[in-house]
This record gives C-alpha cells, structure tokens and sequence, in this order.
C-alpha cells in the first residue's frame, strides 16, 4: 500500500484536541495505526496517573493494577520497559500534569481472535491538570442521579478496561455544572461507583463502607490507598452490597479517584450530608502527596 | 507541539498488519488521531460489510443499523456521507472483499463527557475476503463450548459497538481449527451468539428460533435477513430466552453473519444434528446475493 504520511486529516484533528504530547512504543506521534486492537475492540487498559512536580503519584499502585488487568486479559507486557517509558515521558513534559497511560493488545488483522496480535502498543498521552472548583474540594459536591444503570459482568469487573460506553452514557446524562459527579447504579438498584470515582460512605459506628467490585466497577488507585490507610489506622472497612437507602443513612460521604484525591459528597436525591471529620482526615493524607490546591480553579 | 509526520511507528505497525487500505474522514491514511473516543473508550460502531462484484451487500440494512445505534449512542452522523465514501472507497478496490466501517464519536479531551467530541470519525477499512474449509458451509461445524459468559447490559445489547472485550475473551480460548465458532451463553446460562455469529435452530414442529437480545448479542444484519426471509415463507420465528437443553432438542442448527452467510452446525457439546433442509433453502438464498464459493480456502 501507499503511506498517506504526513497524516494531514489525523494531525488536524490531534492539533484541533490541543494533544500535547503523544508516544506511542516510545516514539513521538500524532496518531496510533488503524489496526490497533484498542480501537476495533477496546482491547486494552488504561491508567491515568496524576504528576506531580515530575513525580507520578501512586505509580507503583498503578503499574501493580495494570499488570494484573493485563493478565486477566492477556496481554503481555514487560513492566519494565512500560516504566522506563513513562519516565522519559514525564522529563519531556510540565511540572505537573496528567499522563494517561494505555496498553492495547497491538495491532492484528480482523476478527476478534488476538492471536497473531503479541505485540502490545503503549501509549503515553500528556494532559494539563483539570480546573475544579476549590469548593468541590473544601464544602463538598452535588451528587447526579445516573439513570444509566451499570451491567453485570465479572469477567471484566475491577479492571480499568476501554470498553467505557457505559461511563459515556452516564457522563452524557447531565450537563449541569451543579453536578460534579454522578452516582451509577447497577442492574440491581446495588450502588456502584461514580462516573470517574469510587464512592465511600462512614455509618453512624465510623465503620468505612464501599461497593464491593465483584459485578461491575473500577478498582481504583486512590479506592485502595484510602482502605489501607484507614485499615492501618485501626478503622474498620466493609466492601459489600448496598443499596441507596444504605447510602442515606451514612454521616458522611465521599468519592475519590487519583487525580481529584477525595471530593466530599454533600448533597444527593434528597439527602444531604455533612463534611465529615474522617473525609478531612484522608483528604489531608492525600494533599501530602498531591496537592489538591493545584486544582483550584481561578473562578 | 511539534508534529510527528511522518509516523513512522504508525505506519510501521499498519504495514506489518497488512493494512491495504484505509480512509478517515475521506482521507487515506495509516493511522487515527491518539485523542479518538473509539480508542480511549469504545465510544463509537462498526459494520461489517460483504463485497461482492463491488456491491456493498446488504448495505441498506446495515446503514440502518448504523444510524439506530448511533441514534442510542447519541452520535450525529449523516447517512449520505457515509454512504459517498463508502462508494467512493470501494471503487478503489479490488471486486470482492470486506469493507470494515466504523462511526466514532470522534476526537476529543480527557474525561467520559462526551461534551465538545461533536465531529464523528468515519472510517473505512478494506480487508481480503477470509477463507474458510469449503465444508464449513457444506458439512457443518462444530461449535466451542465457551466459557466466558456474556455479561447483561440492556443499555448496550443489539448494538454493534466498539466495546468488544467479552468476544475477545470468549475467541481466546480456543485455538483448535476443528472449532470454527465458539458458543455463547450469557450469566443466566441462556444461549445468546456465537463470538461473531448469531445463532438460530429449527424446531421439531418446523418453528425458526433464535434469542432475543434484550440483555445482551448483537442484531446481526444476516439474522434479520433470515428473519425477515422465514417470515416471507410463512415459517414462525420465535425470539425469546432458550437454555442448551432447547438447543439439544432441535431438528437443524445454524450460525450467520453477513460475511459468511450460513454455517450447519453439526455438533456441541454430546449433541450433534444433521445438515437440515431449511437451513439449505436459506444458505441459497444468501449465496444468491453473496456466493460462499469465494470464501473456499484451497486447503
């Protein structure tokens, strides 16, 4: 075949997105090739991993769960390789900032067998940090009531995937900038997550509640650094079924994921919580290592 | 930021996949913007559409499925485009092959919403026509047992999304020639497709069946052909929820697709069933709009 290089259609569109900085198996690109398995089938992961002067905070925790999300799926990758990457990437970039880090399964021919396809892609992609009103962080958010409801599927469940229809539809709900965030139910009225979160609650006896992933939801980073920092601190922590009336009678509720830190939730349905005492306790042991000030927005 | 035209990773990768040939927007290239919502979420369709003597097959019925899906999804697109290019694209291949066609919601920014990504990608793939024993058609063939289960997700089922990683599960794991196609189940053990076949069987009373797609299965353009073909001949259809003891009690088996057309299946599991004369009368008519003599391997 002829090479349409230089792409000009891809390249327009790449600048038109404002991409700053995009590698692909650590060469310098606009684009990924027509064949990647990632586009025909969502075949791949992805993490995305807050910088923070230079540093990628929680790396270790995302590269764990990737590596585990490869093996569910079975990709190959070498961790090393992916980590040496990631480095050479940061140095070239801002101070502070998003990497969004994908593995795809590579390139193959069509169909969905991925045999022949054992060359995973890994893609880098650089984001300025988003803008977030510092009273999302300090008074708490507005909650979205999701009418998308989340499938069940433990194959994939946990697993930080590319098959996010599901996310899409329920971020398509709302436009209203009083919503931070939404709430997604699955198939059984069970509370999940939000749209890009995990969500958290506390009971009236300062145990710590979150959704169990067993069905449908994301394991999240920053899901886990908050049970491990409230199991070392002697906090008890449940992960199971809950339904909103669960929910309801929580004292104090919150969502997190590991480029926001911790937002506390005030207000959803008809129910509104206070800003609670163990969700400023976590939020200042996640601004230690990334500053949530950095967020703020100037508006 | 500086472009990285040309490509050489993208194109790299494209030629060793055999890319022949691929048009995005109405340009050739090799590659898709890295900030594509098909690659960062599935976020977008595909068809797959039979090439005969430069006739697109059955492209009414699947540009109709295009535009219903992309109406679920809430992507615009404008059928005459499409079908331009498409036209426009096949006039520059061979006579006989597959045009894959995808719909994404095109590029856009970091986060679920799809708010802003509001200029769809159109992308137009050429493949060869596969290859298959010719005895797939004429003898029948045996079907896998899968084991990945299909998850539910109402939101979702009957589209042919870009969110396939259930069927790449299900297609890995078998790599045994003598299973040409891999049955699957859903959670509730209830037959719903092959991993890129929908799956019908004839009763003992004559009666066609398949499985609805209420909770998940794609609405394969070949299954409504043979829908809308049995119906014409005063055959009763029946769509509804079947367990592998409803299949085990049929007279005749068959899975389609609007690449292959019609396959037997002549066994799965401890069952097996004979090369069934409905399933003959419609293998002819399909191979009247599509000869499956082209698919023949020479093996």
């Amino acid at each position: 075949m002829t090479f349409a290089t230089p792409c000009k259609e891809v390249d327009r569109l790449a600048e038109q997105c404002r991409l700053n900085s995009c590698w692909l198996n650590g060469e310098a690109v606009t684009g990924l090739p027509a064949t990647d398995r990632g586009l025909h089938y969502g075949d791949g992961l992805f993490e995305t991993i807050r910088v923070d002067n230079k540093q990628p905070i929680w790396w270790q925790q995302h590269l764990e769960r990737l590596r585990l999300g490869c093996q569910r799926l079975g990709i190959t990758i070498e961790p090393g390789i992916v980590e040496q990457e990631l480095q050479g990437f940061i140095a070239e970039q801002k101070d502070h900032g998003i990497v969004k880090l994908m593995i795809t399964r590579g390139s193959g021919g069509r169909g969905y067998s991925p045999s022949g396809a054992n060359q995973p892609a890994r893609l880098l992609l650089w984001y300025p940090l988003p803008n977030y009103p510092a009273k999302n962080f300090q008074q708490g958010i507005q909650l979205f009531d999701c009418q998308s409801l989340l499938g069940h599927q433990p194959l994939l469940a946990g697993l930080k995937h590319l098959n996010r229809l599901e996310q899409v539809l329920a971020r398509q709900e709302w436009n209203d900038n009083q919503f931070a965030e939404g709430l997604m139910l699955d198939l059984n009225q069970h509370i999940v997550e939000g749209t890009m979160t995990n969500v958290f609650w506390v009971a009236d006896n300062g145990e710590l509640h979150t959704p169990n992933l067993n069905d449908c939801g994301v394991a999240g980073v920053c899901r886990q650094f908050v049970l491990q920092q409230a199991q070392q601190r002697g906090i008890a922590t449940t992960q199971e079924r809950y339904t909103v009336a669960d929910l309801a009678k929580a004292k104090e509720v919150f969502v997190c994921n590991s480029v926001i830190g911790i937002w506390p939730v005030r207000a959803y349905r008809q129910w509104s919580w206070p800003l609670g005492s163990l969700t400023q306790q976590l939020q200042a042991l996640i601004n230690a290592v990334m500053p949530c000030e950095r967020l703020f927005s100037k508006q």
